[in-house]
C-alpha cells in the first residue's frame, strides 16, 4: 500500500475513527485503526466491538485532489500512536507506505516514522445491515435529542437496559425515552420515513453509544439516514458509518408513569429558576443526597430551602405565575432537577405536582416536544 | 459585624485569598476564611500555614463606594462553602451579618445563607516581618521569572531543598535558580533595591507557593516590593499580601556546574527544534524514559531520533546554524528539554555541548538572562 494524502482531512478523520477505539479492549487487533487504499480513495476504521466507526475520504471532493494512491492495499495501525502522530506532523500532505511484514513508514515534511503495523486481515469485518428500517432525521435534531434524554440513564449496571436510551415510534413519530428510575426524560421528534408503515419500538442505544455519536455529529440540518436492526443500528453521515449495538432485554413501559392529573401546578422562568436550585445545591451536595426542599407560600410565593446541619442553611424565595391547586411541600434530588434544566432550551416551564409523594413533572410552556418526571424524596 | 459590599470585587478578593486554603489542613480555623470588617475597609485572609495571603478592600476605591460597615466585627467561614457561594449570588451587592455565636447571614437578591461561623480569634496571626531586606521588581517579570524556572524543581521530597526556588543577589542582579539534580533553569532580572548594599543567598522559596503567587500577580509592570527574612517571605501588592515560609537547607551551589568550554555547538530555531523533539517524545514516552538522541551529520544537518521497539522508530533531520566542533552523538530526556524551550521567549537558541556524558547548555542567542543545563542520559 502507498497512497498521499492531505493532512488536515486525514487527521479529522483519524481523530473521528479513534473514538471509537477502547485502549481497554481484550481484542488486540482493536486497539488499531484500519486502514484500506483502494481505487476509490481510503477508508479508515475503529471499533471496541460496541461502537464501529467507518470513514471515507475519496480521492476527490469538489474538484480538490485528497488522497493519490499510488498502490492500493491494508494496515492496522496502533490508534493511540497513530492519533497522536498524523496531529503533530509538519507537512501538509502525509505519504504512508507499507512494506513486508506490515512495516509501516509515515513521511511528513522532515519526519521519518516507521511503525509495526498488524495484519488487516485479522480485522473484523463490519455488520452487514438490511436496509428495511430505515428513517431520516436532521443532524442538529438528532443532537438535541441526545443532549436532551442521555444525561439521564442510569449509571448502574445492575438494571443494563436502563443505561441506555430507548426509541420508539408512535403516530408516526420518533420517541426518546431514558430513565434511571428516579427520573425520566422524554423528546419527541417528527421523522421521515421510507416507509410509511415503519413502526418500531424497544431499540435500546447505549447512552456511551450516543455521546460518542454526538461528539461526531454536526449542528446542521443536512439528513441522517438511520437503519435500525434486531440488535444493531446504523447512523449514516456523508462519509461517515457509525454502527451501535443495541441493549438487550425489555425497556419498562413509561408512558403510564406520567401522570394526567394535577394537584398543584405552576410557571416559572427557567434560567432563574436553575440558579436559585444551584445555590441551594451548593449546601446539599455536601450530604451527598442532594436534597432541596421546595414549600409554596401565599400569592404564588415558592420558597425554596436546603439545609446541611453542620454548614448552614439558605433559603430562598421565587415568584411564580399561573398558580394552581393546593397548597404543596415536597423535596427532591436538586441536582436531578438542575440537569433536567440545563437542557431546557425554553424561557419557561410549567410544573406539575400530584402530591408529596408522588412524581411530577416538568415541561417547556411553549410546545410539547419534551418532559422530565422526577420522583420526589422522602425526609423523615 | 454588618457590612455591605459589591458582589464582583469582593468574589475576586475571596477567590484570591482562597487559594491559600488547603481542605487537608490538620488545623480545623485554617479551613476558613477569615473576614475583619473595621472602619478603613475590609480584610480577608487565608493560610495553609505555609502560604498565607491578606487583602483589602477599602471602603472607597477611586471615588467609588465598595463597601458601606454598619459595624465593625469578624469571623471565620468555611473556604469551601463560601468561595462557593459568593460567586454564585444573584444580587449586585453582598450583606454580611455577623450574631450571636458566630451565625452569620449573607442576604443577595433573593437569596439567604445562613452559615455558621467560626471563631476569628482562634485565627493565627500572621507574621510581622522586619522590613530590612527589601527590594523591588515589576509584576509582569516576576510572573515570568517563576514560569522560566518553577518547571525545573524536584518534585521528590528526598532533598527538600531542590522542591524550591533559590533566590541570591549576584552584583546587584536577582539570581532565580531551580534544579531536580537532572535539569536545572536560571534566570537573571535587575531589581530596584532600597539599600545598595542589600545582598542575600540560600532564599529557598517552595515551588508550589510561587505556582500561586503566579496565577495572582498580573501582567502589569506595577512593582512588587519583596521583604525576605529568614524563614518567610513577603510579596507586597497593591491591597495583597501574600507570604509564604522558606525552605530550609542549604541549596547547592550552581554556578560552578555551568560548562564553561564547549566541544560541539549549534544555533536552532526555537520552535522547529520544540516541534520536531515533541514529535520524537511520541514514541519514547511509551518507554517511560523519555529518551531521545541526536548525532550532528553533515554540513551542519541534526539527526533526531528515538525508538520504541514495540512500535517503531522515529527520524528527524533538522538544519542547525553556525555549527562549531567535532562531531557529536548523545542522548537526552526529551520531556525536560521540551519543558525548558517552551518557557524560552527567544525565536533561536544555542546549544553548547562538552561530552556526549557531560551536562550541555541551552542560552537564547539575543540576551543571556536565562540557559538552561541538562544531563545526557546513558543509553547502553
Amino acid at each position: 500500500m502507498q497512497f498521499t494524502i492531505q493532512r488536515d482531512r486525514f487527521v479529522h478523520d483519524v481523530q473521528n475513527v479513534a473514538k471509537a477505539v477502547s485502549s481497554r479492549t481484550t481484542i488486540p487487533i482493536l486497539t488499531g485503526i484500519k486502514i484500506v487504499a483502494d481505487h476509490e480513495g481510503v477508508t479508515l476504521t475503529g471499533s471496541d466491538s460496541d461502537v464501529s466507526i467507518e470513514t471515507f475520504i475519496p480521492k476527490e471532493d469538489a474538484e480538490n485532489e485528497i488522497v493519490t494512491i499510488e498502490q492500493e492495499g491494508s494496515i492496522v495501525l496502533q490508534a493511540r500512536f497513530f492519533a497522536e502522530i498524523v496531529k503533530k506532523l509538519p507537512g501538509e500532505t502525509i505519504e504512508l507506505i507499507v512494506q513486508d511484514q506490515f512495516a509501516t513508514t509515515i513521511r511528513s515534511g522532515s519526519s521519518v516514522f516507521n511503525l509495526n503495523g498488524l495484519d488487516p486481515e485479522e480485522y473484523p469485518r463490519l455488520p452487514q445491515l438490511e436496509e428495511d428500517l430505515l428513517f431520516r432525521l436532521p443532524q442538529d435534531m438528532l443532537k438535541n435529542m441526545i443532549r436532551q434524554t442521555v444525561f439521564a440513564v442510569s449509571t448502574q449496571e445492575t438494571r443494563p437496559v436502563l443505561t441506555g436510551v430507548n426509541l420508539e415510534t408512535e403516530e408516526g413519530e420518533l420517541i426518546c425515552t431514558a430513565t434511571d428510575s428516579h427520573r425520566l426524560a422524554m423528546r419527541k421528534a417528527t421523522i421521515e420515513r421510507n416507509d410509511e408503515e415503519l413502526t418500531f419500538s424497544n431499540v435500546v442505544i447505549p447512552g456511551k453509544s450516543l455521546n460518542e455519536l454526538s461528539k461526531i455529529i454536526e449542528d446542521s440540518n443536512e439528513l441522517i439516514d438511520v437503519v435500525v436492526t434486531e440488535n444493531q443500528i446504523l447512523f449514516k453521515l456523508k462519509n461517515l458509518l457509525f454502527f451501535s449495538r443495541l441493549l438487550e432485554g425489555k425497556y419498562p413501559v413509561t408512558k403510564n408513569m406520567i401522570p394526567a392529573q394535577s394537584k398543584t401546578s405552576f410557571t416559572l422562568k427557567t434560567k432563574p429558576f436553575l440558579q436559585t436550585l444551584e445555590r441551594a445545591l451548593l449546601l446539599s451536595r455536601e450530604g451527598k443526597n442532594n436534597v432541596i426542599n421546595l414549600k409554596t407560600l401565599d400569592e404564588g410565593l415558592i420558597e425554596i430551602t436546603s439545609i446541611q446541619p453542620e454548614v448552614g442553611k439558605v433559603t430562598e424565595n421565587i415568584q411564580s405565575e399561573q398558580m394552581q391547586g393546593e397548597d404543596m411541600r415536597i423535596s427532591f434530588n436538586g441536582k436531578n432537577i438542575i440537569d433536567a434544566l440545563k437542557v431546557i432550551d425554553s424561557e419557561e416551564i410549567n410544573i406539575v405536582f400530584t402530591g408529596a409523594m408522588s412524581p411530577f413533572v416538568i415541561r417547556p410552556t411553549d410546545h410539547d416536544h419534551y418532559l422530565h418526571l422526577f420522583s420526589p424524596v422522602r425526609t423523615y
